[in-house]
């Protein structure tokens, strides 16, 4: 293995020039790969097809209770739905509420609730003179477009290896009341695929916030999505209802989830999950928004996965398409970037690798690899406002491309890795 | 027919007599009917079964431009979708975005905007002191939820044949910049059936209006819901997006529709149309809110329905079905409430009728339809803050009892109405 910082002017210089050359034989090759997003393969989606036919004209269309799934009504969801989705967000069905296809849009829409009325009776957020939001970095680019378009004040907070670095969480909720809440990713983070240690959830549900109205939006988008069957290696987050409730704040936490990498992104089910409390407000407010949601879109999901054991088959048959893409990319970083400075996670779920190369490559790395046709996720997008104080993050998302395709893509990153090292290291 | 006006007091009382013996007759039966709300029947349901037969496990998932509708993306719609609703709503595809499957949620949510962050660059309503809304009444309860939510003053104005009392609506907004806009259902009104003149149309668009921001919510909730195929019964409504253009004002309007009453209530896909601005806008901040409606939907939607035939052909399948509801209703209150002093509108479409009993009226018939075992809209619902403030409509829903059960509920309706009417002349 090359060990750049031992390098020797010269023998950068040779290295760079062998990168070059390596570089320009693959812009000749006139690629168009694409690891940018994290999108579920075709295959992937083949899986779900049968989805599809569970309601056809011939079916029943009621729901276990009587209802007609076709028509008006029921607010918060249907009750095997919300059986369902409770089991898979460890609540009981009546703090689950079914919401529509997008999960972001329930997201955006229960932080617009709180900024347009307020939380359980204080003072809406939109009154406020000044507004602060914790941003573990790095973190997922929609989550920080929401608080960016409403206008709040983003922090930074290093996700750290078991979680979001809770010193500084809690020396900053303590003493500062305009800190509303905070994003989390608890499980399989995106990017960096982390997952929250207990003590961590343990110290969110029970920390001094100065702000009654402090709010963890909780988004286990990953909850289910483990690279392995063997429970073993798969990662366990403890649950955050139950640590507020015995820490004595059960209205903290604000759970959402989704079955869209399970099933059909931005075309499956939404939900969230809360306190008693939280749930009277929302279906209070959701009462004058709509006569319900997707009656039919839960039928079809909760008849097709059935329960957790439905849930966990399925999700199998995901591992086993996405895990060798997942090595693949794991095995290109070990083989190729050992010694360069760079590091990356090595998760056992989700939906991305995080890689981080020295101080000030990201952006050239990524831009180096658009040039030759490998589209990554733009550099700086899991920090809030684009901004990677270092310019050292880069999202790597191996699921879309077919494993064919992702092996050149990642010959390609790790050549413009390489560069970018190298270049920074001559500068 | 009998003239209660020229009743003697003994008339009068015979006649209270003889019909609290026939509502005594009613009440033994241990009815329970509903005519409370706008919902399809499960005969009209039905029609739509083969919806569901439109996606399977073997469907091309793929939009005509080649999207996989399965995966994320195409925040705006899929092309063939709103070249189908744009059609609909007399709208360049261009200028419609498909929304998800509550219209109400997607009024609410435009709402929600112009107040967080205001209509194109003005100020947001939620920074005014003072906002107030024109209500067309009577109109739909739902609509007034959603204003009086936002704490916004709704000025009551009467709705006329030809749509709201223009000399009203223009006197008002040309005077009151805090009147950001106004509720409207131009065609076949809920609940009155009415539609909008070419006229009031018009004069709508080309308005002064003291607050530049001014917007019309056009609830286009009925346009293709007509009760005969025979054009000539048909009604048309001029459309506001050229009378707009013409008057000088092309971003006024904001047209909402669905096909919540042509496929399945809370299953279908909503829809906005409007200027290129207003347009401009919208997607701007619904990119920040989620990657996408449900796509799968919009596909099935639109390779059933297909085009204006095929929709034409589907709603004359639910006309069939509801047009001897509505002329049952018609019949009973024409047979049974000539000469009491009662009104009511005779729509061409739609989902209501409008019946009006002598001031003071309302309330009393409806509870004692209630005790009767006939749930109709509460009294009141169809006006601001509930309160009519002559407490003489009420809102008669026939599409969703099978005709048996209506034929009976008109017969305890009836003699509700009559009890009330003459309790009201001996008080």
């Amino acid at each position: 293995m090359p060990d750049y910082a031992q390098f020797s002017q010269q023998q950068l210089e040779e290295e760079l020039a062998r990168l070059n050359e390596e570089y320009a034989a693959f812009k000749a090759r006139d690629l168009k790969l694409n690891m940018a997003r994290g999108k579920p393969s075709s295959e992937q989606l083949e899986l779900s097809r049968p989805v599809l036919d569970v309601l056809n004209s011939q079916s029943d269309l009621s729901s276990d209770d009587g209802t007609d799934c076709r028509n008006y009504g029921v607010l918060e969801g249907l009750a095997e739905t919300r059986t369902f989705m409770g089991a898979m967000m460890d609540e009981h069905p009546s703090n689950v509420f079914i919401y529509g296809a997008s999960s972001l849009k329930m997201m955006y829409d229960t932080f617009a609730q709180y900024y347009m009325f307020g939380v359980l009776g204080k003072t809406p957020w939109c009154k406020l003179d000044e507004m602060k939001w914790l941003c573990p970095v790095p973190g997922y680019d929609r989550h920080f477009a929401i608080t960016e378009a409403f206008g709040v004040q983003m922090i930074n907070v290093p996700l750290l290896e078991g979680g979001p670095d809770m010193d500084m969480v809690e020396d900053l909720v303590a003493k500062d009341a305009s800190i509303k809440g905070i994003w989390c990713v608890p499980k399989y983070s995106n990017p960096s695929g982390t997952s929250y240690s207990d003590e961590t959830v343990r110290r969110l549900a029970k920390m001094h916030c100065a702000a009654p109205d402090f709010r963890i939006f909780w988004d286990n988008a990953y909850a289910v999505h483990h690279l392995y069957d063997d429970p073993a290696r798969q990662d366990q987050v403890l649950d955050i209802r139950s640590a507020c409730e015995e820490a004595g704040y059960p209205n903290r936490y604000m759970k959402f989830a989704s079955l869209s990498k399970i099933t059909f992104p931005g075309a499956s089910i939404s939900a969230f999950g809360c306190s008693f409390a939280n749930m009277q407000e929302a279906k209070k407010r959701l009462g004058v928004q709509t006569i319900g949601f997707d009656k039919l879109n839960q039928l079809r999901h909760v008849r097709y996965l059935r329960d957790m054991d439905g849930l966990a088959a399925h999700m199998s048959k995901h591992a086993a398409i996405i895990r060798p893409k997942f090595e693949l990319v794991l095995d290109a970083l070990r083989e190729n970037l050992v010694g360069t400075g760079c590091t990356w996670t090595e998760p056992r779920g989700g939906y991305f690798v995080c890689f981080s190369g020295p101080e000030g490559t990201a952006k050239r790395t990524v831009s180096l690899a658009k040039e030759a046709g490998v589209v990554l996720t733009g550099a700086g997008a899991p920090f809030p406002y684009g901004n990677d104080p270092e310019d050292s993050v880069i999202r790597l998302a191996p699921t879309l491309p077919p494993l064919d395709e992702l092996r050149v893509a990642m010959e390609v990153f790790v050549c413009c890795a390489k560069i970018a090292c190298v270049e920074r290291l001559l500068a």
